[in-house]
């Protein structure tokens, strides 16, 4: 059980991660009051009627008005904002506050925390939730996004073990499970896992509406069509912002990714069925091993 | 409603599909007899004990005897097996028994069977049921498979009127909606809905099979890559089939596809947000337009 308890929880970015980490916390009761900011007040104004968040600020400067030490704030903009965000932070929250983020770059924060504080605070703790769903916004959040998801901290060499560990609970006590690496490794694994998948899934579908038969290629697409493409369907700000702030590792897997399509190819042109199978059967092979240990671990 | 009825259905390669039409047929009573024929006895002796069919033949041979005009046979074997099948077929099944199959590409058994026949006979009515999963065998067959999907029929030059029209019939009976093309334009248009995005999901999970960090890059693979990936559990000699059988048009779908993905590694490389956001709006709003044209016409 988690010992997370804190009197005020500040989301900065109120969209589908940020409302449900607030969903899942008010669930808990482990915290006493809930504000939140967001460029969008319809979204506000939305959490506000619902009970997401006790109080609906209309400024940075608002939201961090009286936090104390022991508070929680955390950045669920996308995740170029974070820096233009934490700008505004710096002069305005105080050094006993916990700072976390959910973004699905860690690098990128941590150089843009490098840059507005001279060295990334102690108090900066950079996090993310593996959690998530093509569709966002506040509307879309549930309590329950977090349960039996793991969530990745990445500290950086300056980050306060007390930091760490109040926002390990903090995941703990929405029901995730906690692993820990550096924010590099984060952005090698995720860009191979998450972000790699999501430029395919775009690049499909951008190829089938720059068709001629465009509507003939949608009407027959079937259900694995639309299992292969539902992460396409993602924010593309959201996913234009990773791809910048995640864009070596990214393009270092595009490449791969590439070069494994072009043996492919070649096994085509020399119609080497015998090499074509030999591919499908190690993929068939890893996704079912895939499958089982997931199985096992949730 | 349908006016199909059939004195007997014979199946050749009881797999999903045919098995899934043999339960869909046994359950509309259409059909008075239904016997197949597979190379794994197994399936066979389980199909006979389920009911799914009333006669399991050890041969081609034993198969066709005694069907007679009006009679259906089906191919339900891998796309590259269609020909050797064809072989056996033609001694031994008079012209009036109404031949189909459910092969997911269909220039190549047009040709086949020119191969086979001297030209397409007229008794041949290619189709194919836009229907499937990533599981396969007659254990997975279900009687609703087909319902509320599209049948493509691709008759060929000398296909027979009433043939065709039976074979419309039969996938009536089914539940099935039934579009008509030629076989050029379906192994284009299927290419590319549904061939292309098997070859990107199995790539990419042999990609990330192939990587040094494998265990934890699977580890952190989330539900948005287990739907992404969930066509690469197909079944690998299928597959490998209709790589074969599609071979010049799936080519030319992965050259168009990396075209594309240049484009977005051109954008990466010049950091412009601008050029990835358009491309990822586009692809956005073209599945949002195409899963409310799914809703419609379901």
């Amino acid at each position: 059980m988690s010992q997370f308890a804190a009197k005020r929880l500040a989301v900065v970015g109120l969209g589908l991660i940020g409302g449900s980490l607030a969903k899942a916390l008010r669930e808990t009761g482990c915290v006493e009051h809930i504000r939140a900011y967001n460029r969008s007040a319809q979204s506000l104004q939305f959490a506000l009627q619902q009970g997401i968040i006790d109080q609906a600020c209309s400024s940075i400067g608002q939201l961090c008005e009286g936090l104390e030490a022991g508070d929680v704030l955390v950045l669920g903009v996308p995740v170029l904002a974070a820096g233009p965000v934490l700008e505004q932070l710096h002069p305005a929250v105080e050094a006993g506050v916990t700072i976390t983020d959910v973004g699905s770059t860690k690098s990128w924060l941590v150089a843009e925390a490098e840059r507005v504080f001279g060295e990334a605070p102690s108090n900066l703790v950079p996090a993310h939730p593996i959690a998530g769903s093509e569709q966002y916004g506040v509307e879309a959040s549930r309590a329950d996004l977090f349960r039996a998801h793991r969530v990745i901290l990445t500290p950086h060499a300056n980050c306060g073990a007390s930091h760490l560990e109040r926002v390990r609970e903090l995941w703990l006590a929405c029901g995730a499970g906690i692993d820990e690496m550096t924010p590099e490794r984060h952005d090698e694994v995720l860009g191979a896992t998450s972000h790699l998948p999501h430029v395919l899934a775009y690049i499909l579908v951008d190829l089938l509406c720059s068709m001629e038969q465009r509507g003939e290629v949608l009407r027959y697409a079937a259900g694995g069509f639309r299992d292969f493409t539902r992460i396409a369907s993602s924010d593309p700000t959201m996913w234009r912002d990773i791809m910048i702030a995640n864009r070596e590792a990214i393009s270092s897997r595009i490449d791969e990714y590439e070069q494994h399509l072009d043996r492919l190819k070649a096994a085509l042109e020399d119609e080497s069925a015998e090499a074509i199978q030999e591919i499908f059967e190690r993929a068939q092979a890893t996704r079912e091993a895939f499958l089982k240990q997931s199985e096992q671990s949730s």
